[in-house]
């Protein structure tokens, strides 16, 4: 059993608020500077471990972060998580992570365990399912007060938060393939879970439009924001013979490059080929692949910074947008005809 | 500024333990059922949220796990990480992550911040730099008795672990390459500074030495765990002429895969190579990797049932150790000659 309070002011004959006030050092001048020393060391020959949960109560401060990510195994969230976790530790604060498996009611619980916890404040990166019933979560923080700052995805502007132009990403991607000459450019969509997803889908739309180009139907394929889906979309797409293949994220583009490989097509030769994310496996393929970077180094460092300033003001709103950033590599081919 | 219990206490005008213990459902028959009534409604309309520490300091139990884990990054502690979540949620628990980056002076911080905010159980994966003052650690745990599981890495036998036999993994991946008919077989290896990294070189060494083959100090390359080992060991291994690489863990193998591939060197007709952990990518890529297995949903059911088991008693230990799988694929060669 834990050593209590109790246990060490029934060894030192005094009351438990005596012990308490000299173990968190509270001026009390009725208690002697001989009874402090001596109460101190019953404390430290019993193995005293002040309780985290007590000492919250009288300090209101905790001294920790609360993170909610959505999915743990995907390499953008976990590395982000690292990321603050390494810059909050430098401003003496320890940072939990927390997983909702991009479910609504898991985000609910989980949005009530950190509060309850007396964390100083929340990151929060919503489920996708928490987007059809963002009011509910809204309205939670609303009412527990917490500074929190949304990250990555975001639901309107009445709280802080920090992401990325996903619209401008696939706009940068699409018009990169247009410059080098492609006319023929299916896009492997994420479907529409997502919110990020959607807006990348919508910003390949608008580079196609912005250059009098269609937008074909039979040239997009809906998928999903795994790797199967970029195999299973290559042979639907071939059939209408697109010079490239623009995708959802580096996860979707491995398995697109792995069908086309069995298929004995050469990347960028006989097929283009653009991610999102630059994850660092997109540089150890053969073909390293040319892909839509989102630096979460950068959102971590401007994430923590506002989180910062929300804790000293609960009041302060600031919707910071980061601009992605096309890294060419060799999965591209310009196109001379 | 949060409601508090003095502030329901003073609306419905008796003192705050009453509150506290209306609040909290105890008996206490000096309370009418329509002052409980009243206090509850007063709770409910100012929007009073429990606070969890509060409570936790009355009813002993915060129904949350912490885990301690030393990098996020990598893919198999994000991994077991969700897993073990999923499996705590199902039992009412919720966990908290917290990553270590391999540090020892974290690991300490972070098993002060745990035990000191009342979790009901730990589970830790060991920082590599912990190793070197484990007994500080063993100590720690000792001390603050709390229960808990040792995971993935482990000390020793005093608390409780699950474990994979590292060793033994190595050992079948070298087997079934001399079973093949490999005899020049080379070992990259993750260096000194991982525990399980050393088991894994030490199984290697056992089963060239079984089947009567002398381990060669030029056919060891020693490295990391990080894919750019792998591929820098390539060019400094192929002067000695070796049939096989066996790798430390997939992401060496990566490494090596990628600049065999620059040289020109077919897999697994010029080379063939074994990884460690079969990740996900390891099928994947044009030449699926044969790659030892640990299977983390065993792993983390283990892990989750095992805490439950010290969670109820205290002194309970018990040392599971789990055995890795070879996952053949096409990256080995049977050599006729």
């Amino acid at each position: 059993m834990a050593v209590t309070l109790k246990d060490i002011a029934k060894k030192a004959n005094v009351s438990v608020a005596t012990v308490s006030m000299v173990l968190n050092d509270k001026p009390g001048s009725r208690i002697s500077e001989r009874k402090r020393k001596e109460i101190k060391e019953i404390a430290e020959k019993l193995n005293y471990v002040p309780n985290q949960s007590a000492r919250t109560l009288v300090m209101n401060k905790s001294m920790t972060i609360g993170m909610i990510i959505p999915d743990l195994e995907n390499a953008f969230f976990s590395s982000l998580a690292k990321q603050v976790e390494d810059l909050f530790r430098k401003q003496g604060y320890a940072v939990v992570i927390v997983n909702s498996n991009d479910s609504f009611d898991t985000d609910i619980e989980l949005i009530e365990l950190l509060a309850s916890r007396s964390m100083d404040g929340i990151l929060y990166a919503p489920g996708n399912e928490s987007f059809k019933d963002a009011e509910k979560i809204t309205e939670l923080f609303k009412r527990y007060r917490i500074p929190v700052v949304f990250v990555d995805r975001v639901f309107g502007s009445e709280f802080s938060s920090v992401s990325f132009d996903n619209y401008s990403g696939s706009y940068i991607a699409t018009e990169y393939a247009l410059s080098l000459g492609h006319h023929k450019i299916a896009y492997i969509s994420s479907g529409r879970e997502s919110i990020n997803g959607m807006n990348r889908f919508r910003g390949y739309c608008k580079a196609l439009i912005d250059y009098g180009i269609d937008v074909k139907k039979e040239l997009i394929y809906e998928g999903s924001f795994h790797h199967e889906s970029g195999y299973l979309a290559v042979d639907d797409l071939l059939k209408y013979e697109p010079s490239t293949l623009i995708t959802s994220n580096d996860m979707v583009a491995y398995g697109a490059m792995k069908r086309l490989k069995e298929l004995g097509l050469d990347i960028p030769n006989d097929m283009s080929i653009i991610g999102y994310d630059n994850l660092m496996f997109s540089d150890i393929l053969d073909v390293p692949l040319t892909s839509v970077e989102q630096d979460v180094v950068l959102l971590a460092y401007e994430t923590v910074d506002l989180l910062m300033k929300v804790m000293e003001d609960i009041d302060y709103i600031e919707n910071i947008v980061l601009t992605p950033k096309l890294i060419k590599k060799e999965s591209v081919k310009i196109l001379t005809d």
